[in-house]
């Protein structure tokens, strides 16, 4: 078996997904995700000058070999552009595997260890009030588990809070918005959001939030001890997570469970993070984290040290990433919870997907690979637009991290 | 003082070269460094789409700021081509402030603290004899310092050996090459190579050696260990660096000088490294590594726990980058050595330089700011040409490190 | 460009400054400060009996090598003699390269990161309505942080209160007066009177406290826990920061922010408390912490352990400090706040400056160089007068740290 | 018993002493070297504008709160010039005790381990012949230790080689002396030396060396495991000491037992150094170490990680310190050496000294108290005449440690 071509295919259905297409001499093709918010453009070029090239002749079957083709061989290696690229041909290797085999992709890396995989869902409130309807509107859904944002007093853009849509996006068109940041607002807010949430909803329902890397440790450390009355479910990204033995303050002064990674590419930048224990939910997607291949090792290795997965599940991930974790969640066995942020319905016009949500849980049908097609001819409908995530400053102008 | 236009020139006198140039409305403009081997579609494509245009409109005056809006401005951060995006920028600035202040840039980072800086040449021979003649005809050069690499027997490729040609250039035109490496053959004849080696020259040259990533730690450590008696001024990339604990073992047996990272990126690839002081010398180049403004806070890092500049500076990287790490390695009091492999003399038609070498040494002069400037209308005579880095494997068929 | 003559002087507009002046053959000179409290003479001793013989005929410009050859020359070194001299070089240094260049210090530093730079102010009570009294006056005057000292019930002299002034001033004339104290009273009483602050004035306002080096490790861990529903900015000095490790227990125990260094001199006295994030702001002042050069590696090295700056600003450091102190933090990205205890005017009569105060913030204009000048036939009107800081002695008559 | 008065001879007998003299209301005096080699001008500032002034009055047996109250109550505290006038105080305050009670010092502090202490001598050869006759001459003498520096070949200024005059000096005249240095020459000659001393020598005399601060851990690893064969008594002061953590490679790869710190000042210098056990030997002398009052708490703390004393005792220490290094000495149990470089007979004129060398040994008698005096009169015909030690350059220019 052989590859004997390969595409990206760069659409803009609502915002921007890159996906690669790789054709074998047995007619069977497989779709892998390539999406990077705002560096779209430098992933399809290195998948176009190197990658593309490279794959044309190998045996798609062979992915421990070619990931580390990619991987190695990339003497430069490491960081989104690369891994994102990496991600994409082994996800598409093990969709071809799948179709070849005729069997669904979660059967050839373990079978099935449940049917379904719970999801956690966004509410993104303006204020107190419109947190609290945001969040009882997910609860009405079905959702078992909810993300909660808000609106702070004070703050005129706090994360993950849509400003003037329905649909929150955090990518806009064209150039980065810059917003605005106060730290000290945000955490004495905190705590008394959550106990609102509490006194609402019970204790039941499972409660998430994200600092968005927006905390010093002793901030964050604050900040996941107040918050230890509310029972979070997780307190994700508390700091930037570069260095990772910036996380262990928090550890030590709290016991509220912590998710992190969203924009890690590499099963190093967990390596003090999961034999130390700092964290318990591994956030890194397939889609950046170099596809099932290298995401295997990752799992593989947390479960070790009782760390489960809780994958980047947001908008800017195509159905291909989103498809595939499912099957990936439904076969190991340390899943935690997936993030599911639904694509708005012109996305299921160029992505035919094979997964559905039901009762606060998403599920794959039996389609051998991945089981998500996409249609080129309504993808060359919507071409690339320019769409940046924002940056952030403090108050006082300080460049920041968003 | 504005920003007002920027360019990347993508050119190939004899190999490819990324440079932006940032543009001001005084009329004064600089150039950076882009240049990433292999994979210079990438850094040309995050520039032209997300960098450029978010640079328009900046003072150039704010490089702390501005560097801090291109790393945490990029969300997925991390990783060759962004930070290559980002050292390039950085470089134009520093190229830009001082032009405009009218003073080269070594002043504007803390004044001489040396005149010239020492180099080390390559000497790459197919076998022992070849070897000695190669490092004969650069000592005769020179050279004070010399980096051995040599053709092993039974070994078909390795590293840093030219096949077939007098100039030794390790991107080839087109796709990888599949070279093939036996571990067990180098390390039963390094140490015997480097007896001959110091046999023939004497105990005064300094003589380096690149292991490129080959070993396991334990392997590493043999090698170390076995070389002591030849006194290497040091042993290159023992290890691979994506696990920094990996140079542990090294350290517990050996007094040979360590240096790595030229392909790291930022000041987190070395904190394990510097703090448990695990190496000697940080390889980290300019161009890769975040720029003046990055590369700065990483040498003073390093000079707190005894480690030295050891730049990377193969053909690989554009005279621009050349010029900035002499400003750089005149100004600072840790530097160490600095790699220095002469460009084609085609290269020259393109960037005019502001260099010289000189017994062993290279020194620029007083022209402000980097002092390098590029000949657009030649530039645009060499269109790019796919090369690509050698992949490399196990006689076994293992992928491995190249 | 050559430093054709230096001097000091020494005047004493109502408490004691040493500048360091170093005259240039391009006519442009530099001022640095070289105050050290109750010490001065030592370090105009230093400065005229090795410095400046030594200074004469170096080209100013070669800013690093100047500091190493004061700090690797001395040597018998480190201390706040030596280091304040080679503070108060590097400051004038920096302050004629800015103006040889004809721009302000902070455009050589990294340009402007943000364009004032907030400050706190000292409300220092003689009992709890004192107390309450001066932090809402200090508010009134618009500051955004406010540090709060105040008379302990059955204690004679607690840090930071003025007994019969208005205007709060450390040292006094002539010899060291010896206070007295009781860290059990202070302990029972710190947790109340922030609770009535917090109570009075919400949870906006920023509050610092300064504990003055007077506790054990364990007595630091209680008052910083005790502390924490009360959000302080930061808790000061602790513990005495002799032995690093001695911030250990602390930090084991609360998720107050902790702040030290204002009698640090080196890069030295931080290496554990940076590298085991023991600390979240660096009090080490430019004037003790070896001027500009020395401190941007400081700051550096804390900003990879998201350790921001907080600078010691008290009234015994020069308006030269407290200006290069706004150039500085307006530079760089992980600034944190600035001390801020007004000079008298009478100081002002000496010293021309280029700073104000607005809204809780500081500002320098866009005057070369460091931008503040000394007029000497005023300073002369004032000459030294000996004043010292107090000593401290527990109840039971123990000598201990002031 | 009451301090009435105190004062501070400065005199150059050939080279400059600081002496304090502590008078009391009992007729007794005490004497206390406060000498800091090229920086005398501050530490006698610091004397007479502050610790004088606050010493009437005090009662002089108090040693342990006087000490506190210098220590503690010099707010800006640490570094040579304080500790300096501390220790001068401390001494003369010891020196009093002892004649006010009738009594050598060493009986205040023990009684005797030992009655006389083996001390070493310095051979400084311009060339290896040089150096063995100089060794052979120490032998003579009846030295048992001999510390041996060398000039190296191709290096114009070994440390510790006078190059023009038989009595070696390291201060001069004037400003410092510039002299260059090359690491890797003197690696490659050091062990060679070594063996050639040894086989002239035998095992029995023990050999000491100086590093003099000049390598890193590396290059101080390699040397100590290469003098491995030549059983040294020590190699002193391998790397600068500023990083105590630097010690630890040394201690990774080498038996060589390790002597540092002639340039530390207190027990905080020592912490990591003897926790760790990374040294064998305390060079830090009673002069520029706290006295008597701290060096007995450092000597003691060494004592439960199986470390000895070997205090620095070049010509730049006074007879008084060297007398009262001998009674300490005399009475700890951990003494390890003694350094002695005998004073210029021109010195004698001005300190009348209780001390005696014979056979190796120094010892002193039983004069009550420390038993140096000082003839101010003969002191006051040798007025102080600036004099400095060196500063260092690698080759290159690199100002470095001299």
């Amino acid at each position: 078996m052989k590859i004997t071509d390969a595409k990206v295919i760069l659409t803009c259905p609502g915002r921007n997904f890159v996906t690669l297409k790789i054709i074998t001499d047995q007619g069977v093709y497989g779709l892998g995700d390539a999406t990077l918010n705002g560096m779209e453009k430098a992933v399809v070029a290195f998948l176009e000058s190197y990658c593309i090239p490279a794959l044309i002749g190998k045996d798609p079957r062979n992915t421990e070999d070619i990931w580390h083709y990619f991987y190695r061989g990339v003497y430069w290696k490491r960081g989104s552009v690369t891994l994102t690229a990496i991600s994409a041909i082994d996800m598409a290797l093990w969709d071809i595997k799948g179709k070849a085999l005729n069997t669904p992709l979660y059967n050839l890396i373990g079978g099935k260890s449940r049917d379904r995989v719970m999801v956690y869902a966004h509410a993104n409130g303006k204020d107190l009030n419109d947190t609290l309807e945001k969040v009882a509107r997910e609860k009405e859904k079905g959702f078992l588990a909810i993300r909660v944002q808000s609106g702070i007093p004070g703050i005129s853009d706090a994360y993950g809070v849509a400003k003037d849509s329905k649909f929150y996006e955090p990518a806009h068109k064209g150039l980065p918005n810059v917003e605005q940041w106060d730290t000290s607002k945000y955490l004495n807010y905190l705590p008394y959001l959550f106990g609102k949430v509490r006194e609402t909803f019970g204790t039941d329902l499972h409660l998430l939030h994200d600092a968005h890397h927006r905390l010093t440790p002793v901030e964050a450390a604050r900040l996941a001890k107040e918050l230890e009355p509310h029972h979070l479910f997780w307190l994700e990204d508390p700091v930037t997570g570069e260095l990772q033995e910036g996380l262990r303050l928090i550890r030590k002064q709290s016991s509220t469970p912590i998710a992190i990674g969203e924009v890690f590419n590499t099963i190093y930048d967990y390596t003090t993070l999961i034999t130390e224990q700092l964290i318990d939910y591994i956030r890194m997607p397939l889609v950046h984290g170099g596809g099932i291949t290298h995401m295997k090792k990752v799992a593989d290795f947390a479960s070790v040290y009782h760390i489960q997965t809780g994958f980047h599940g947001a908008t800017d991930l195509s159905p291909v990433n989103l498809a595939a974790a499912i099957h990936f969640n439904m076969a190991i066995n340390n899943f935690g919870i997936q993030e599911y942020m639904p694509h708005q319905e012109i996305v299921h016009e160029v992505f035919k997907i094979n997964y559905r949500f039901k009762d606060g849980f998403l599920s794959v049908d039996d389609t051998p690979g991945i089981g998500v097609d996409i249609d080129e001819e309504k993808a060359s409908r919507y071409p690339y637009e320019m769409a940046c995530l924002p940056v952030n400053r403090k108050t006082d102008g300080t460049m920041f991290y968003w």
